[in-house]
C-alpha cells in the first residue's frame, strides 16, 4: 500500500484518549497512515522490564522509523530507567525540537507575539546517567560534551532555521563556569555559525537566558543548547506562553524519529473525557511533516486554529467570554 | 572602638558610584562600621593575578570576617577565574541567599504578591570546575554532592524559615534522571525535614519548578536547591518580579559572609551617576542585620520603601504617572 507505516503506544493516564482523539483526525484528514501499536509504559515497568518497553516494541521501531507515543506513568518506586532517555540514547535520537507559540487571546499569555523553537541537544550532557558513589557521603556524576556531539545539534538548529525561514540562532551556555565543556559547545556554535552568514547569532549564559526566556520569550527566535539547560528552558517557555498543554515535541535521529506531547500522563483525570489532545495533535503534526505529508499537515493545523477560532475548548483553556462550548476530548477532535 | 570593621570592595562600572551611596547611607542611618578597603577586579585581573583578589584582600577578610562588594568586571579572554567563585570557595561560603520580593506598582511586575527566598548551596554541583578535556573531542566535567554539604545547606533552609517566620520549604532536583546525585539531595531534604514538623514541604522536579517560578512565583516561600539550578532559579526570580536591580545577596559561611548586588557592573552606564544603588543597599541591609545591627537595617529598609513610595526613583525603574521624579545614584541616596 502507498500508506506510511508508523508505530504507536496508547500510553498510561490520559494517553489512550488523547491519542484515540488524535488518530481519528488524522484519518479524518486523509492521513496516509497505517499503524502498528505496541505497549509501553506502567504495565511493561510491572513486568520487571526495566526500560519501560519489550523487545517487539524495539523492532517494530526499527522496521517503521516512525513512533507517534502517548505519555507514560513511570511506576514509583526505584530501578526503572526513563522511557524517554531510553528510546532518545537507543536510536539516537539527537535532536529535540520544541517549538513553543502564543495562541492569543485563546490561550492566555503576557507574551502574546511569542514564536521560538527550542533545539536542544538529546544524548549528551548529564542525561548520559554515569553516576557514582565514591564513599557513602560523596557522589559524583559525569557531564560529557562532545564536539561531534555539539557540532551535529549546532547544524540542525542552523538548517532547521535556513528551512522554515527563521532570521536567528541563539546559544546558551554556562562557559564562564564550564570553561571545557560549555566552552566547547560554544566555540563549536562560533564555528558553525560561520557558515550560515545569513543568519543573526547571540550567546547567553543560561541564567540570564532562563530569566528572558521567562520574562521576554518574544525577542528569541531559535534556540540552541545543552541537554539539561534544553530541559528547563522548554519547560519555561511553555508555562509563560500558556502551552505547556498544547506544545508538541520532536525527537529526530538520523534514521528514527518520535513524536509526543510536552505533557505527562495526568492520571488525576484520566479516563474522564477532559484531556486536551492538542499537544500530541501538534506532536502529530510535526510527524507529517516530516514523513512527507505536509498538506495533511497543514490542513489538520488550520482545523486546530479555527475550532479554537471558533470558541470550542476544552476545560483547561475554558475562559468564560472568550468561549463559546466546554468540549470533552473527544467532542473537541471532533470539532 | 565599638565600631564593627568590614571589608569593602569598590568594584568596576557602577561599583564605585553605588557603593559610595550605600555607605552614604549607612553612615547617616548610625551604622556603627569601619571600613577597610580592598582592590579587587579588572585592574587586579590585568596585573595578572588570576583570580581578581591580591593576597592583602585575603588577609584583610580573614580578619573582619564581612566583606560589602560591589560588582566587578572580568576581562575578556581566558585564564581569569571567577572572583565570586574565588571566595564562595577560599572561605567556605556554603550558602548563598537571595530574597526576591515584589515591590508593586512601584516596581512593574505580573506577580504582586511574590515574597520567596532561594537558599543556593554555593560549594559543590559543576561549580566544583573539575574538568577534563580527554580527547580533542570530548570533554567531561564532574558534578559533585555529598551528603554533609547538602546537609548543611537544607539544614541552614529550615533554620532561616523558623528563624524568619516562613511557613513552607520546597527542595528543587532532577533526580529523575540524576538519581544519585540529586537524588542524596532529595533523600537529605526529607531526613531533615523531619526534624521540623511545623514548617510545610514540598519538591520539585526543576524543569516544572523553574516554570512555575517563571509564571506562578506566588507560590513559594523558601526554596532550597543545588547550586547551578539555584543561579537559574533566581535570576529568573528576579527577572520576573522586576527586581534584578534591586536584589541583594548574601554568601554565608560558618566564619566568613560576603554581601553584594545580584546585578553586575554595568559598563555601559559607569560614572553617569544613573544606576539604582538599591541592590547594593539591600545586601548591605543583610549585612547589617548579619553583624548584630538590625536596628540600623531596619531604619534603611523603611527609608527605602518610603523613598520608592514618595515616587523618587531612578531611570531604571521610572514610570510616567507613578513617580514624581527621576534621581541620579547620589539623589536617590539622598532622599
Ligand atoms: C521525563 C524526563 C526524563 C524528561 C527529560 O528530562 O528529558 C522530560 O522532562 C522531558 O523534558 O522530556
Ligand atoms: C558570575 C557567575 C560565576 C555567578 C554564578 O554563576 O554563580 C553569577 O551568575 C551568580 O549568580 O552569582
Amino acid at each position: 500500500s502507498s500508506k506510511r507505516k508508523i508505530t504507536v503506544a496508547y500510553g498510561d493516564g490520559i494517553g489512550p484518549e488523547i491519542m484515540k482523539a488524535t488518530l481519528n483526525i488524522l484519518e479524518a484528514a486523509g492521513a496516509q497512515i497505517e499503524t502498528d501499536v505496541i505497549e509501553i509504559g506502567e504495565q511493561v515497568y510491572l513486568k520487571g522490564i526495566s526500560s519501560g518497553m519489550e523487545p517487539s516494541a524495539f523492532e517494530s521501531l526499527k522496521e517503521t522509523k516512525i513512533f507517534l507515543k502517548a505519555p507514560i506513568t513511570t511506576p514509583q518506586g526505584g530501578g526503572f530507567k526513563s522511557l524517554n532517555v531510553t528510546t532518545r540514547t537507543s536510536f539516537g535520537l539527537f535532536a529535540n525540537v520544541r517549538p513553543c507559540k502564543a495562541y492569543s487571546p485563546y490561550i492566555k499569555t503576557h507574551y502574546p507575539k511569542t514564536d521560538l523553537v527550542i533545539i536542544r541537544e538529546n544524548e549528551e550532557d548529564l542525561y548520559s546517567g554515569i553516576e557514582h558513589r565514591q564513599t557513602q557521603e560523596v557522589v559524583q556524576s559525569l557531564k560529557l560534551i562532545s564536539r561531534p556531539g555539539s557540532e551535529k545539534i549546532i547544524r540542525y538548529a542552523f538548517e532547521y532555521a535556513k528551512k522554515y525561514g527563521r532570521k536567528k540562532v541563539t546559544c546558551m551556555t554556562k562557559d564562564n563556569i564550564m570553561k571545557l565543556a560549555d566552552g566547547l559547545f560554544h566555540k563549536t556554535f562560533n564555528e558553525v555559525a560561520k557558515e550560515y552568514p545569513d543568519i543573526e547569532t547571540d550567546h547567553k549564559i543560561i541564567d540570564i537566558g532562563s530569566a528572558l526566556i521567562a520574562e521576554r520569550p518574544e525577542m528569541f527566535d531559535v534556540i540552541v543548547t545543552l541537554n539539561l539547560y534544553g530541559d528547563i528552558i522548554s519547560d519555561i517557555a511553555a508555562q509563560v506562553t500558556g502551552s505547556v498543554g498544547l506544545g508538541g515535541s520532536a525527537n529526530v535521529g538520523e534514521e528514527v524519529a518520535m513524536f509526543e506531547a510536552i505533557h505527562g500522563s495526568a492520571p488525576d483525570i484520566a479516563g474522564k473525557d477532559m484531556a486536551n489532545p492538542s499537544g500530541l495533535l501538534n506532536g502529530a503534526i510535526m510527524m507529517l511533516v516530516h514523513i512527507g505529508q505536509p498538506d495533511v499537515a497543514e490542513k489538520i493545523a488550520n482545523a486546530w486554529m479555527r475550532t479554537l477560532e471558533d470558541g470550542i475548548h476544552t476545560g483547561d483553556i475554558y475562559q468564560e467570554g472568550l468561549s463559546s462550548k466546554k468540549a470533552g476530548t473527544q467532542e473537541f477532535a471532533q470539532a
